[in-house]
């Protein structure tokens, strides 16, 4: 484990609130050692800094009350949503107030002929989808976890599906938020575009908590394709598989999905899902389109991965077969984590200009090698984003040293390629001495506007900034 | 003419700063009156308040300078772009520095590997796909003036491309930028995506350069189609068209643009394009993708396009043909111009749910009857944006106490239809009032970002805040 700095703490003004805040919500504020642990830090290589209590509001005013509380007493706040994000973004190194979403989970409207739905932010993306599927609709965005809509919106969310459908801050049109001072606000309407005034959709979306806690999402919503189609195929090298994405994203086609597994990621699956594909570099891809459209795009991909030596090249239309395929590549953090069962798993996320991709993940598999870590990769290599799960045992002191001299090395390396050591996880509390790297000086306008809408700084404090 | 509200001026400090930068600048700086006026507002309904001086930097070092040296004085410094803005963007209300950026107009980097450039502010997009087109490769955003990519970022523009390709938001990577002090900041980088830290990029994108003068963008690009085809088909009723509009979206029909002129619009066209088509309202189609792609998008297109009472069904695929099509889209302007020759246009910018567009197109052509004005309509309906080009005599008083209040009852309404009172044009000094009652409280967020970024209010002062 990674300590994670402490900050003071306003012990009495903790207190106080947690009083004003029993009386209010009673059961819905818990205090117990297990909640609370449970609400900091739980996932891989940063310390649990737990908050003092975790509250549960049912309502935009029920979070607006939480945060007047706090606000007048000085106490930090710290939105939870499903605790699934990566950089420590949940911990409360001052202490604080965790204020736990999953209660307002309710799927408010959907506008099926706009093509939007309104949501409160503890809906999972999982839920959201289930709640839709009989109208023919559909959520993309897929970062793995069934994490909450609010915890994505916080922390710019992305995965397997962005590479056609963007990210979040390109399928929300608009938010609610209850900002540091207790107000309410809207960001904006169901437009799908507004020049409306400085967009504050966007600067709530990715600002992980920091800036306010958002209660409700405006989303947009996708038609599901009259066809999905899957395909896979397996290439003598890295830099062969990552030449062939290049050219299918330059040919314009609009492929949904396209996945990287390297070779040892391929024997990860192989081992954890019972498959028996070539342990070299694989590609998986899915199509959404018309009948002919998926097809086609299949038929194009495969001619392209023809040029770059790719083998074994198999497309399918069935759902069972598509969905194996896609089971085992969201089982990946667990199949990798078998390579090493006593280890625990290191994810990093850079994300470079695809023409560096290539270069870019080879040479990252050869420092693991030089330092003598296991490191799968896997990525969304449509847009030039990868990650590796280093496998760690984090009680010896020379490998955590070896993790973090990769993890600085890997980051330092994407951000020379004019990319960003965060493709989809945030900065949290592990990433914030590479923003500045990353940014410089635009990182202290950063702080200008996060000390004029929070002054007393109690939202989040100590992430990003 | 409307009357823009004048502000106080720093006549000491404006003097101060012409005599530096006259030093520095030499024949780049200008201050005859025909240049000054020219800089001021000179499209449609606002006064011109023209700016004391017109700088000319050719470089990002330049402006630096420039803006070292107003806030210095605390002197306003006001962007130009092409000066094709509509709601007075350009106007100088306080007198100040307007910094012309036509000679930052190099394309600095084209990574066709990566789909991505990286071009000066003052490069418009009619020069950039010029360049572009050699390498298969375009920049989609198209708001009809060929006006420059940095003042399109500033405004948050967008066009025709819109519904397929997004708005300025969506097609900028990142960028580099002059900020209130006078330092220079990026950010971002060429990733594709990015969680690092505060989205910076998007909140100068829209922010009409009230924080910051865009000095330098790294834009996405697209490849340009195999196949681009286009059609056009007449509708007995504005709310038909809308309809089949409706569904073509909801079908997930890829239409690159979706355009609705409505049955005075299209008059125009016939008599200022030579064209005869139907005196009824109409849709104007391109379809990009493969071959197969595009002629299937126009085949369903066509089947929707028939169960709403769509007729003259007509899909071109030669270049010829589509291009006097859009030519006369693209001359809507002028076309609308000679329905009442001693006229000047007022353009309106609302945008709603798709769902409420044909109840709101329909109610604007009542309320214009109403009022006896004259108010053709062009829109972007795949997104729910269209325009009203109200054509009126400004010294008529009586007229343009009407033009005032239709346009106060159109943005009115379509706040109410939980839409935009702006879906490209901006707030700058026109929509102020309207940004307050389509976001309320909202804007008072927006206010403490601008005090904290420009605390002495120098950049671009009078808009949007």
């Amino acid at each position: 484990m990674v300590q994670a700095m402490a900050l003071p703490r306003n012990t009495v003004g903790i207190e106080t609130v947690i009083g004003i805040l029993k009386q209010r919500f009673g059961d819905r504020l818990q205090t117990g050692s297990a909640i609370r642990e449970q609400h900091g830090h739980t996932t891989t290589w940063i310390e649990n800094q737990s908050p003092d209590a975790v509250v549960f509001p049912r309502s935009t005013e029920d979070v607006a009350e939480i945060i007047k509380a706090c606000a007048a007493h000085k106490v930090p706040v710290i939105a939870f949503g499903t605790g699934t994000s990566l950089e420590g973004h949940v911990n409360a190194p001052a202490g604080g107030i965790s204020v736990d979403l999953s209660q307002m989970n309710k799927v408010l409207a959907v506008h099926a002929s706009d093509l939007d739905c309104v949501v409160q932010p503890g809906v999972t993306r999982e839920d959201l989808n289930t709640h839709l599927r009989d109208q023919g609709l559909f959520f993309p965005i897929d970062p793995g976890a069934n994490a909450s809509l609010g915890g994505m919106a916080a922390t710019r969310a992305s995965g397997t599906n962005a590479v056609r459908y963007g990210t979040m801050k390109d399928n929300v049109l608009s938010l609610e938020a209850v900002m540091p001072d207790g107000k309410i606000i809207r960001t904006g309407h169901r437009a799908k575009k507004s020049s409306a005034g400085y967009d504050l959709t966007r600067l709530l979306i990715g600002a992980e908590g920091t800036l306010g806690i958002i209660t409700e999402l405006t989303l947009r919503l996708h038609g599901i394709p009259e066809a999905i189609s899957s395909a896979r195929c397996s290439f003598p090298t890295v830099d062969a598989a990552c030449q062939a994405v290049m050219m299918t994203i330059q040919y314009g086609v609009p492929v949904a999905r396209i996945e990287l597994l390297d070779e040892m990621s391929v024997r990860a699956a192989n081992a954890y899902s019972g498959l028996s594909l070539p342990e070299t570099p694989l590609l998986l891809l899915e199509f959404h389109g018309s009948d002919n459209g998926a097809a086609e795009q299949a038929e194009t991909f495969g001619q392209i991965a023809q040029e770059f030596g790719g083998t074994d090249f198999t497309a399918t239309s069935t759902t069972e077969d598509r969905n194996k395929l896609w089971q085992a590549r969201h089982d990946m953090y667990w199949a990798c984590l078998q390579l090493r069962p006593a280890a625990r798993g290191i994810s990093t996320d850079v994300c470079v200009p695809i023409s560096r991709l290539a270069e870019c993940v080879t040479a990252t598999q050869n420092k693991a090698s030089e330092l003598g870590l296991l490191a799968p990769i896997v990525g969304h290599v449509g847009d030039g984003n990868f990650h590796t799960l280093l496998l760690i045992d984090m009680e010896n002191a020379d490998e955590m040293t070896k993790a973090g001299e990769f993890v600085g090395w890997l980051n330092d390396m994407a951000i020379s390629m004019d990319g960003t050591c965060t493709g989809e996880h945030g900065i949290g509390q592990g990433k914030r001495p590479y923003l500045t790297k990353e940014l410089g000086s635009a990182v202290s306008y950063m702080a200008a506007i996060k000390s004029a809408l929070d002054p007393d700084n109690i939202m989040n404090p100590g992430k990003i900034i």
